[in-house]
C-alpha cells in the first residue's frame, strides 16, 4: 500500500468514491459500489473487497453472508482520481439477484458482428 | 429504445446516473462518466455516447473536439436501477491524458497468475 498513492484519490462530499468491479478472468463488469476511505484501508489490509452500504450505511464485507466473495487482484484509480476499478476473482455470482453481474437489464444493442461476445461465451464454457 | 425500460433508471438527486464505460473489442474498463436524461436520450438516438460534465456543467458528445468517439454497442442497466453499463467501440484512447483507459494509476496488486492480463496483451498485439 502507498500512502502518497491513496492521498490521489478524491472523497466525494459524503466521504464515498465509486468502485468499478470487474471479474479479472471473465473481464465482464460486474458491479458497482462505493468505498469510504475505512473501506479502501480494510480491502487493502485484507485482500477482500470491502463497500460502503449507502443503503445499511455501514461497511459491508462483499459475500460475509452469501459467501460470494471477491478477492482483489488489481486496484487503480483514474485520472482525476474521483473512480476506483477493481479487478476480482469473483466466487460464486456477484449480484444479490443471482445473476452473475449486477447488469441484466439490457436497454439497448447496436447490430453487433458476429464475433462480438464469442470471449465470454467461451469463459462460460471453460 | 423502450420507454418502459428507461423507466427502471434511477438518477440521483443531482439528475446524474453514473455510467461505466467498457471497450467491447479489448473488454477494458475505459471510463467513468455521468448522463443526465438528455444526454441518455442522445446517445440512445444517435448511437455515439454523450455525457453530461459535471465540471463544465454541459452535455459533452465523447470525443466531439479530441475525434475519439465512442460508438454504443450495448447498454444496460444494473440491478437496483442506478448505473448504466455502456459497452463501446473506441476510436483511439478514451483519456484526456492521452492514456488508452483512464486506469491508469495502480495502487495494488496481488501476485497474479501468469495466465492473468494475456488476453489484454493479445488484443494489444492484434
Amino acid at each position: 500500500m502507498n500512502e502518497e498513492m491513496l492521498k490521489g484519490i478524491k472523497f466525494d462530499e459524503k466521504g464515498l468514491v465509486p468502485v468499478v468491479v470487474q471479474d479479472v478472468d471473465t473481464h465482464v463488469v460486474l458491479m458497482l459500489a462505493y468505498m469510504n476511505r475505512e473501506a479502501l484501508d480494510k480491502t487493502l489490509e485484507t485482500g477482500q473487497m470491502c463497500y460502503y452500504s449507502r443503503s445499511r450505511q455501514c461497511l459491508w464485507v462483499k459475500g460475509e453472508t452469501s459467501g460470494n466473495t471477491q478477492r482483489m487482484v488489481t486496484l487503480s484509480y483514474d485520472c482525476d482520481g474521483d473512480t476506483l476499478l477493481a479487478r476480482v476473482k469473483q466466487k460464486g455470482v456477484a449480484c444479490h439477484t443471482g445473476n452473475y453481474s449486477c447488469f441484466f437489464n439490457h436497454i439497448a444493442q447496436e447490430d453487433a458482428p458476429a464475433t462480438s461476445g464469442i470471449l465470454e461465451e467461451l469463459y462460460g464454457v471453460i
